[in-house]
């Protein structure tokens, strides 16, 4: 079913000052940026490493654009810090209906676009021990 | 410095019913299975992929033996959930020099020995905005 640790979300203020403290600190840099309207967030993503099916590793800074964002209101409740685990399957649509079969309510079918145009659903914390679950597929 | 994402820790008050939802409901086997009486936690390693640094990513699930275990606090204070990111590298001593160099407080120095034979160091949440963040090197 899922072939990787695609990214792991990371929930942050300001997105310039995180970038700084994983390059400065950490000697990470940013592989691909973006801005998702829908959602409300500007994202980096920064890259680990590649995955034996062919894909990449990375930690994904999410800063809200917007106060009633998602990311807004978990900044609001929870303050900064780990958001999402992504994990990455070969079709995305294909394990929502397997995922969906077990009486999961997987939270977007069919899956929305997603960071460097992959497709992505979500899986709710409350279902999950407390985390929050992303389903995605890479683009191409 | 950094050369793979190796972990990502959960939080979970039952080890085995969170084994089950990840095998379930996601497809998940258990790699590994060890008790840290020091730290005061079960865990279960389930591997997901092989990384391009000749080793691998995993969903490392954690649950404490006692009440006042660290893994123990974070759940009384927190609930269930993401509870730090992992990031490997071939040589933690070198890594928790060039990190305390930059001023950054390294907690464990030397590293102590970690999940499956591995040696690793932690970096607080306050300077991490708001992460736990694991420096580790694998086994052999």
């Amino acid at each position: 079913m899922f072939t990787r640790l695609d990214h792991v979300g990371i929930a942050c203020a300001d997105l310039e000052q995180s970038i700084l403290f994983y390059r400065n600190t950490l000697g990470l840099e940013v592989f691909h940026q973006e801005r998702n309207e829908e959602q409300g967030v500007v994202e980096a993503m920064l890259r680990l490493n590649g995955t034996d099916d062919g894909q990449s590793s990375y930690i994904q800074l999410l800063a809200p654009t917007r106060l009633d964002s998602p990311v807004g209101k978990f900044l609001r409740s929870h303050g900064p810090g780990l958001h999402h685990l992504a994990l990455g399957c070969p079709d995305v649509d294909a394990v929502s209906a397997a995922v969906g079969d077990k009486r999961m309510n997987v939270l977007f079918r069919p899956p929305r676009p997603a960071s460097m145009g992959s497709r992505a659903t979500f899986l709710h914390p409350h279902e999950c021990g407390g985390v929050l679950i992303e389903i995605v597929t890479a683009a191409g």
